[in-house]
């Protein structure tokens, strides 16, 4: 485990004990803890071992905070195209947070009326790394991709349907975005994505201090 | 066959034998004829026959006028990402033209350079239709689709390589396409995206005239 | 927003909260409102900010009219191949009504049954746009874009069972067309067919009128 | 072996060394021989063992008729819908000859112009059984189901481009076919059809003469 | 309708009201009718209208006899793999039976134990036409194939799991199969396969007849 | 590297220079040299610096044996279905030689003609392990599955056309055998299923002696 | 039915009435009695047959011993990647355990952190054959392959989301591994992989006692 | 265009004359240029305009240096399995280098021979952030990710055969990477990788600096 860095749990079909058991065992180690795909219920049991336990009902994330976190000077934008986009758009945030990332959120930009996206141009120039999420066809990281000369880290979303065939439609169209640096994760990875942008981010406080 | 519009012949695999005879069997119609996806050894024999026959090497097509075309009101824009798309853009040009469509063109606006798009958004704003050739992921179709009230005709290409898998990517985007008004054709298909506009676009005309 | 035409919102997985939030903050802009893939329980909702909301069950879609719409002088034909169709076909009846477009309806005429479409073929061969809705392998655009010369818009349907793969085949079927003149939109979408031939249904009236 | 059948080699990637050892080895059965996916070069060494052999260049076939074939009373109608699909239906051709079928082929019957198949529907009408060989879209398959109340064996082509996949999207067509009686082989496998169509036509002939 | 035929309903997603409304439409027509994928709470609704209405709930479906049906000489064998293969076993049984097809039914002889498949030959060798029901990797269709000299009709199910993909891997195997003399319907199309079984089955007996 | 096992080299797309130059580093190791899915040119090169290498044209393999090889007691059966799968059964033929295990090849032995497999089943059921290679459907791998209680490694090859998809269809089939005991490689791996197979073997050699 | 093996029953939508029925049929030949995908529910009825039935919740599987069991000397390592993967993992446990192998468990050394998968390696090395079961990018089946000079048989599991696509994405990584020595099974399929691992271990044992 | 950044023209497809036009209209803005995907004839042609073109035939690039490079103080490492891997892998060398990243390279550690990836991880783990190229089943991706705590792009290459999909399977391979701060590029996407790794590398010494 590297230091400073959270423990992760994948809450996917466990149960409230055996998240429990694994959190237990970490105990000793103090670090941080982010279940993420879990529930209200494992929440709870998680809370009867330690009541600084925090659900987002919207993630489907439980961060457990034992130590402070120090924010990097930089911060991480996530940028998602639409409301039904964000569950993912909140698995990222919490875990960029919890990775000790300052975050600004920037919602509803998708490209079908692209003077939203334009009117938040700034903040998203501004950002150290880029995150995009979007479902159907996933046209936003492209058009993303081609405004800004820093990082961008695209989440296909599963919101779609018909051939948009859970999200592959999304992550086709983000893995041949014309537009230069962009990399992609799998559909419906904000965790990954907010990670690696977290890592990113981190890197570049790093050097700003060291 | 319905009078005013061109016989159409797909060249694939056909010799210049059976393109000619089939070029024959319709001399007494009269009719014009476009001849797509063929060569210049086929060109040379129909030339033989009729030396009204025009090829285009980029759009691989022949077009045999023998009557006069007489040409609609509005126009079709034909809209295309890359230059690695002209080859599908030039056939959707010839066929627009033989079916009595004037056509703008407007190559190498894809989505990685935003301005050069917006720079040329009156001329397509005006158009009757538009039609959107793209390739790799396609998002072209998309951001056009959101800034334009007239029908597109989205054609993915086949450009782009791994998971553009020969066109499927843009296709799936422009399926899935966030922006309304947005319909598709096949991979790489100029012609029918073009045979469709012009219908569109001659209805336009026969009610300002009729 | 362009004037005239309705707002629309993709009901998929949206609360009636989040809906009804969504329709308020379009309260003064005055426009209509088309609400599809949505549910009685959010209807109800609607219809306590505006009794004029109605809710079509069949289509699974709501429409409010704030203002009076005016229809075009030609209509749209939305042709279906079987019954099992009827909801993508009244997602499709409600849209070009919202967008002004007259609507002839020509149900249950698969290619099974040959003679029951060509019984038809009077009202759709009138129409100025005609829209194609079909399930299993979808041949029925094929056969009616052969018949008419107008565009057609073909919707595949998820209707269907193992080999049909959700509306796959239908797809393949419609984009693979032999018949000249057809387009494509996203399996089940009626909405985006009759969005875009809503919009070409207007140019001819525009055009007429202008 | 079955009495009175030929003995089939499959060509594909076989040396005319290969092929006419296998023929060689069949010389003491004195059964006719069909060699299918094969070439000229591979008919100059079995014509020099038996100068009876004869190749169809389009069919890619050789037949090798050592005993007479009586032919069965009723016939196999070879329906195809454009000349590419010419090589798959010459393919079936062959077969059913050699298997002792009478044949009659309908060509350039395609459902894009649907009057030309209907001038012909009574020689299909009174086929013991119907192969229908369609690429593109394969549509016919449907139509012709529909129209006959024999059995109907469909062969899918490679004829197409983009989202024909080789022959997969007429394969899904003909496999989700909405018209009864349909039944269906591999991509481009005239041999197949006409097999299975011999059988039937078989059944037919021994049942009238007891 | 051809005469001397049933008249088929599609029940999947119909409701009891919709079904009963289609059978009354037929009521004039004196026809038999058979309904396939349908339930219980159809078949009580439809026997209010006519007790004769039988629900086979292994087939899923509803025979209704109205006239007597005059049984062909030969008989279809339908040969499947194993008990899950059942329920389109037993749709394929009801078709063929009120098509007026004899059936004799081979039960479990899944290749992995193809002794039990060698002590069923004779009554599997006797029949006009065999049908062959397997899920899984489907292999039993080309083991069949090659022991017979009759059509085969084979069906793939979605029995299995994983690669099996719903039926596909067994779709697949049939497709490819080396034996001559197989041909394929839709996964789990019990009905097609007995509908086409029976045309055969009926030509057979039609020419010993007539 | 482990003793007693050649070392390996996968030769596709390298060079003679550049198989020659991994071979000389590894000439201080005194092992032997196998190199698949090469050609006669690496060939020529190889030989000039050892002449006991030898190549293999159906199996575009290089042995190169610099000590002797040590055979186990048991033998490995490789069963093919038909000639064309030659290549990859002779791939196997010689991994397993230089393995140091004895082999015995069963070869044209297709389900389509089963009795030709019954006719070899003594020498397969004797073997340690058996290799079963086929393309096509691939079916010969169950029904072989079926017959002995010896380890089955099957090996799907690219043999086959149109829904064959390279390998597809047969790899399917072998990874839903209905048949218990059967472990699959990659299309057309002859190499690693023999790798395995003497695995397998060895072992049980191992046990017999030590 | 060979000597000394369990009789397997498939329980995957069967009936505990049908079970019962195939484990009745089986009784007289005092074979054990392994039944795989199956429930509580079933197993309740097996116990009132026979009270020696023994359910495994976390496996799906109830073992029936009736003659006991004889162990070979040599044991079976199951290696699974994380604790998803377990039921999977616990299938192939019992169904080595009734065809007589040891086996020795190694969980949760998943390759994310690779340390936790050396400190294991000794008991995984000293196995006859080693099971590799993993979801996700299935890559511990490389790792391990390469690690291990033992037959190496991978269990893909379906744990995963988006572009696991249920297990496929694991499949291939397996069915691609760089190492020699692996071969491969269906998805999720535990059963398998133990079978052909027992069927290994016992030559194993076989020879050194024989 | 962004200061400081090279144009990059993506040279598939396209002749020595439209690329020479293309770097042509480029001469103007001073900037350094990279051709990716072209061979020696296009870079004869550019050489005649300006001799300080450089070709990498191994790479297939151009670069062309008209500006002094300053470079980053940190480092990308480029990490690729295979030997194959070498040109994607050259590629990314070519790309991070014209954009200013130093590299280090670190080939032919693929997980079949884990030790060899270990006697390299220092000069990986002290890299700003690692590149991993790696075809057939990609696990090298997932296991260096599990190593290191800095991002991890990772490059699937389409090296491998049958399953491999020309790509695909590594590509899932890396999406569903069990390792966190993995994210992923196009299928032999060198350039998109260096890319992105540079915008990274560069973040990370502005702040060093600024
Ligand atoms: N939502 C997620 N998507 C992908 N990977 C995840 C996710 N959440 C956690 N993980 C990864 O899963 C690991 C924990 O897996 P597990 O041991 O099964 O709880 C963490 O270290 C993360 O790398
Ligand atoms: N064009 C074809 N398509 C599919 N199967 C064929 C074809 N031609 C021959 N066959 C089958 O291949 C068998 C001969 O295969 P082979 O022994 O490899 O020559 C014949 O008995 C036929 O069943
Ligand atoms: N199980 C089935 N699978 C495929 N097609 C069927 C099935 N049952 C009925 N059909 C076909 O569906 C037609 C009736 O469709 P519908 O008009 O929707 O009831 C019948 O004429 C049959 O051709
Ligand atoms: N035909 C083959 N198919 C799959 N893997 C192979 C094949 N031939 C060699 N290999 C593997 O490739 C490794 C050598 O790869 P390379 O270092 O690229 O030559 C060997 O150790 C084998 O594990
Ligand atoms: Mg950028
Ligand atoms: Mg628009
Ligand atoms: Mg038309
Ligand atoms: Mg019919
Ligand atoms: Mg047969
Ligand atoms: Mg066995
Ligand atoms: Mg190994
Ligand atoms: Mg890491």
């Amino acid at each position: 485990i590297r230091t400073g860095y959270p423990e992760v749990i994948y809450g996917e079909g466990k149960t409230a004990e055996q998240v429990t058991g694994i959190v237990k065992s970490m105990l000793k180690r103090e670090s941080n803890v982010l279940i993420t795909r879990t529930n209200r219920n494992v929440h709870d049991s998680i809370r009867s071992l330690d009541d600084r336990a925090r659900f987002n009902p919207v993630a489907k994330t439980i961060a457990l905070c034992r130590r402070e976190i120090t924010f990097s000077d930089g911060y991480v934008a996530i940028v998602a195209a639409g409301t039904s986009d964000l569950p993912v758009a909140e698995e990222a945030f919490e875990t960029a947070q919890i990775m000790g990332s300052r975050v600004e959120m920037v919602m509803d930009v998708g490209v079908a009326g692209i003077h939203r996206l334009f009117a938040k141009m700034d903040v998203i120039r501004k950002a150290k790394v880029v995150i995009v999420v979007a479902g159907m066809e996933g046209a936003l990281a492209s058009v993303v991709g081609g405004l800004v000369d820093k990082p961008v880290i695209a989440v296909p979303t599963s919101v779609g349907y018909g051939t948009g065939f859970g999200g592959v439609a999304a992550l086709l169209t983000m893995l041949n975005s014309c537009a230069s640096g962009v990399t992609v994760v799998n559909i419906d990875n904000g965790f990954g994505a907010a990670y690696s942008a977290s890592l990113i981010n981190r890197i570049s406080s790093e050097n700003a201090h060291g």
